[in-house]
């Protein structure tokens, strides 16, 4: 086993590039230990990344995310991309295998080169989602990827974060598994760009729809020249409403396109990304603090009661900056 | 309506301190709204702070987390304690009012002047949950409660973060709602000092308790001296189980303070309340940056390809510190 400063990064990287899944899985898990080498992997990536068509999914556990996602993969597979599949979990501690089931599931892609499935847990990470998801996707970017779907269960804040990375990103429903009103609460009706109700022969269906679309009609993205996310219904195990879900994509791909809000929205995805490595790397400095510094001695007199927390931060601020 | 410069903390916090419901629900709603006059807050609070016992409550939805806070509060009172309840909701950016169900739910107690009752919502906060939560808990010490129960859903990370807060945290589960190994998944093995099995009448709760205790048994805490976590059994609706519960946790609070533990864990706590709020003012140093300087530059190199993320942060940093 080699030592992690063993990482030859420019053939590594040249692997990725040339297609080798074992050298974009490679890749992919320097990101997961937040390797080190990660540095030099960005700065070669670099000049390859911004071709990728990022697609976010987001839903409750239960709506079918890995079905559609399996769907979504066929019919771009259709198509002749590449594309990349990057599960993310932001419950799990665990690497890989804890979303094994998944893709197990996705069988029907696990031996096709031309598709990159993997899955990433980022709980308990240095900056968790914000910071590891970016780069694994820049990763599969650089590997050539023309489509990549960012899936993830849509718990905490984890759908607003996705977003956030995705240049279009799909809300995936089932009918009965929440109103409108949770809807509304969870956040997820200012995400969406496309709102897929899965298991669309389970009675509740058409309500479901029809409350979406109400709901959409009552935000402010009914003005004119707004994007007005389309909702569509599918049955993704037998891959009924795929073109329609399609459709949707394409739709909004080509609007983000004409209007330069793909720019836009990759220049804040970027300025997010840099602002997560800036904060982990402050968050470590605060590490070293804590052994060679004022922290814990300030803690303890927070604890005491003679100091308040404000203050206290102002000295660790002062040693920090 | 008065203006956030017109807080006048000198008397809002000793009304609070007095016991006064209103003057500690305006003190909370400063924290929720990160308000400037908190740093004088705090600084009048620190004092007064270090008697509450706190428990966190974590659960996922379902289990009966507002029933079994109940119970907790029915058994303190019992005993004469003043009692502060604050349900943290990290799934929702609405305060208040979000969990107005679970307040209607806690009726029993609305009324009582010696029961603070309180929600927050802690999603799209400066620093969400870990900043705003400590300051709630040292909001109702300051007031003088003597335990409080901090309850929150557990899902992403809130279940680690609620155990980072208390001293005591209890983890609540229900028959078939999840078996063991996503027990394990979820860490809730590592944070719990008391499981609860609740709804303990459904079919399986033995099953549940038994898996619990194994699964415990498989951990390192069954080594000599280590505090091992009691699993007891409850019906939270009835008020079946509140002795074996309240015994449990007399047990691990005794155990706390024999131990210096208490001590220890109020000492992490603080540094990472104080970690928080550095962080904070880090990120809001970053949110400046994002208009006078070179951060959105640099994203757009980063977009363009010609600069690589941990480059761009090198620039950021110099900035900032």
């Amino acid at each position: 086993m080699r030592s992690r400063r063993d990482v030859d990064v420019p053939t590594l990287v040249e692997s990725a590039r040339s297609g080798a899944p074992r050298a974009v899985a490679r890749l992919i898990s320097l990101v997961e230990n937040a390797d080190p080498a990660l540095r030099d992997v960005m700065a070669a990536l670099a000049p390859h990344t911004g071709r990728a068509w990022i697609i976010g999914l987001t839903g409750s556990p239960g709506v079918g995310k890995s079905t559609t996602t399996t769907m979504l993969v066929r019919a771009f597979r259709e198509r002749g991309l590449r594309v990349g599949v990057l599960a993310v979990d932001p419950t799990s501690p665990f690497s890989g295998g804890a979303l094994l089931g998944d893709r197990i599931r996705m069988g029907d892609h696990v031996l096709d080169p031309e598709v990159y499935i993997r899955s990433m847990a980022t709980r308990g990470h240095l900056g968790g989602l914000a910071w590891a998801t970016p780069q694994a996707l820049r990763v599969l970017d650089g590997a050539g990827c023309d489509v990549i779907v960012v899936e993830t269960v849509g718990v905490g804040q984890s759908e607003i974060e996705i977003a956030a990375l995705a240049d279009t990103t799909v809300v995936l429903l089932a009918p009965g598994m929440g109103d409108g009103v949770q809807a509304a609460k969870a956040g997820i009706l200012e995400v969406g760009d496309v709102f897929v109700v899965n298991k669309a022969d389970r009675d509740g269906a058409d309500a479901t729809v029809r409350e979406l679309r109400h709901m959409i009609s009552l935000g402010d993205r009914t003005e004119p020249g707004l994007w007005r996310p389309p909702v569509v219904k599918t049955m993704a195990d037998r891959g009924e409403g795929a073109d329609e879900a399609l459709e949707g994509l394409d739709k909004h791909w080509a609007r983000l396109q004409e209007t330069g809000e793909l720019r836009e929205r990759r220049a804040r995805r970027a300025a997010r990304e840099v602002e997560a490595i800036v904060l982990a790397r402050l968050r470590s400095r605060m590490g070293d603090l804590s052994r060679g510094s004022s922290l814990p001695e300030v803690a303890d007199q927070v604890v005491e009661g003679t100091l308040d927390p404000y203050t206290a931060a102002d000295r660790v601020l002062t040693e920090l900056t």
